[in-house]
């Protein structure tokens, strides 16, 4: 988990009431091109707004996130504590604040535990080190059950590059990155104009086509930093970059899916494919409404083939389609045609590939020639529980 | 319960495995006025199609409706049940079988038992009375817990005006009224024309702004018939019969509370109310969006005061607002002020609201003058516990 030119540590700073690691720093030898994608929630919170200002130049050298906190419709004492937390941190790293990017995550509308924060900062430094990564995956949880990190090696223009990152997600995942925070670090050497458009790109293929609950945050975050310590020479030619893209898209795809698995109460993970619609947006929007479909998701739950519910969410999406040209497929059978089930030894088999593990539910609508994909979770009673006492 | 001009009666035919009542009739003595509401799902069951067929020419007679099956996704099959039932009540009654509309709700891709549902048909006959209507329903439950009936008189037009109505609701109750059948029935005289626009206002002040799962089905009907019967001259201006579109809306409203208050799971009902709106789709959709928030409507199973969440939602909304111009209340106690919140002891008072019964949640944009409400309820274990195991 060790990318050339970066350190991180976390450690636990009283801000979490359970207790546990809350608190992480992450560093460059020296200023470095950072891109980020932040939450579209037109509420945003005070660490997005401070983050998303300093990031104009495209920047950066440290990145500091708590957990247990979302410094979220905190106003001005907020932004305050954004600041001087940052500053506080710069200080201590000899660097000026402005390269300093903050990140929060937790409750909503409570005020930082900002003088207990600022007592961590010392030991959290002392702390940095190369290896530091996965505390920092520690740090960052909330409701998540599991550190989430990623890690891939490839040769690209003749030397080895190195990709690595962390993903804290769990409930409110949905498409833009609802209370998400992902850091991902490289030793690559590339403009961060163009990290801006391959990180956009990886987001549309991994964290904007996943979906726990529907909800989105205030909070989102993702923040790509490359220290440009392999070797090759800069790449500022976006064809150049296209193989740095595949590889951002696999390490964040890694991440997305490690997301869902952990949501709130999941117990299944599926993917939900919708081809032959007749545009781009209604296969989006196809997908995105099976994906997201409470019946649909309390059905999987129970492994209840239930297809007329996914029939009723395509049909309520905004796509186009005639309901008796669709077929429906589980992995390799087919439990719909023509708009009707195909009986019960089709949903048997469903069933079966259903319990077993990861699948893919494969709609066809006949309509035209767009296709796209969601990767989503069954709804338990687990999800429940979790979110109606998770202030208490 | 009683309306002048029409009979009902419901029996046990013998669809729902676990037994009940499950087919109903309702009769109009004459061809009677008559207006409808569908689904605008994409996919809409077989009964649906030959239901909007049939009124075409604004008149029926007759109303045979069964739960345990929605005959959705049965294809030309599916198609020929809805004709054939419908053509031997309308045998038995002796009228034309254009004159009965058909309803069904329940399991989607099914066949509908049909010969046991003819063989029920003349008992089912024998049965009608002018008392019928709480036997119909009964007999048109699925997952509700309760019956759910309506019923108002009032003069106008120097007459004795009834209204009476059923409902059946439970999973899937959003707007645009999703698994909701409602048959109304009164005794004015009002042109079908008339009628029709009645109808769509008052289902847009209440069946359309009912939200349980967020989730819309393929079946969703209601039905309005006036028998005319009450004695004053036909109502065929529409300022004339403005009065008799209040009663409408009252009884209604009525059913569209009981409908969310019977919800699936559901321990708690209220209503978000949003104010200053930069424009009336925009209070709509911050309502809808703080409505069917799973994270909102978990917190309120909680009766957690998680205002945060409200925040979030309406962040991601749509609507066009200020951040930190937001104020939130629960009943009259503001827990939100300019975005932020007022304290443990605001939110101490909201929570024993919450816990009193039924409250709204008044939300003040501060962006405009529009406004609009939505009636919603929690999501509860119990909710997932129902869905993920209705089919077995």
């Amino acid at each position: 988990m060790i990318v050339p030119g970066f350190t991180a540590a976390g450690l636990a700073a009283g801000i979490k009431k359970q207790g546990g690691l809350d608190l992480a720093l992450m560093v460059a030898e020296t200023p470095v091109a950072a891109a980020a994608v932040f939450t579209t929630n037109r509420v945003k919170a005070a660490p997005v707004l401070l983050c998303r200002a300093r990031l104009k130049r495209g920047t950066a050298q440290a990145i500091l996130v708590n957990s247990g906190n979302a410094n979220a419709c905190t106003g001005s004492q907020g932004k305050r504590d954004a600041q001087d937390l940052t500053r506080e941190a710069a200080r201590l790293l000899k660097i000026p604040a402005s390269r300093v990017l903050p990140a929060s995550t937790g409750v909503i509308g409570q005020l930082l535990p900002a003088a207990e924060m600022k007592a961590a900062l010392p030991s959290l430094v002392a702390r940095l080190r190369p290896e530091g990564l996965p505390e920092v995956a520690q740090a960052i949880m909330t409701t998540d059950l599991r550190p989430k990190t990623a890690f891939v090696q490839e040769t690209l223009w003749g030397q080895k590059i190195t990709l690595a990152g962390v993903v804290k997600g769990a409930g409110m995942i949905h498409p833009n990155m609802a209370t998400l925070l992902s850091f991902i670090f490289t030793d690559a050497a590339i403009s961060s104009s163009i990290l801006k458009k391959l990180l956009m790109q990886a987001s549309n293929r991994s964290f904007n086509r996943i979906s726990v609950d529907g909800d989105t945050s205030t909070n989102d975050t993702v923040l790509l930093l490359a220290s440009g310590q392999a070797g090759h020479p800069p790449v500022t030619d976006l064809d150049m970059a296209a193989p740095f893209g595949e590889l951002l898209c696999r390490l964040m795809g890694d991440l997305a899916r490690q997301t869902v698995a952990d949501g709130e109460g999941v117990t299944r993970v599926y993917r939900v494919v919708v081809e032959g619609a007749a545009s781009g947006l209604e296969a989006r929007k196809a997908a995105a409404t099976v994906a997201t479909s409470p019946l649909v998701k309390t059905a999987m739950a129970g492994a209840d083939v239930n297809w007329g519910r996914i029939m009723a969410a395509l049909g309520r999406s905004g796509a186009r389609f005639d309901p008796e040209r669709v077929t429906i497929a589980v992995g390799p059978h087919f439990i719909v045609e023509n708009g009707q089930g195909r009986g019960q030894a089709a949903e048997s088999r469903a069933r079966e590939l259903i319990l077993a593990g990861p699948f893919t539910v494969t709609i066809n609508l006949n309509a035209g020639d767009y296709q796209d994909f969601y990767d989503t979770c069954d709804l338990t009673e687990d999800y429940i529980r979790i979110n109606a006492s998770y202030r208490s």
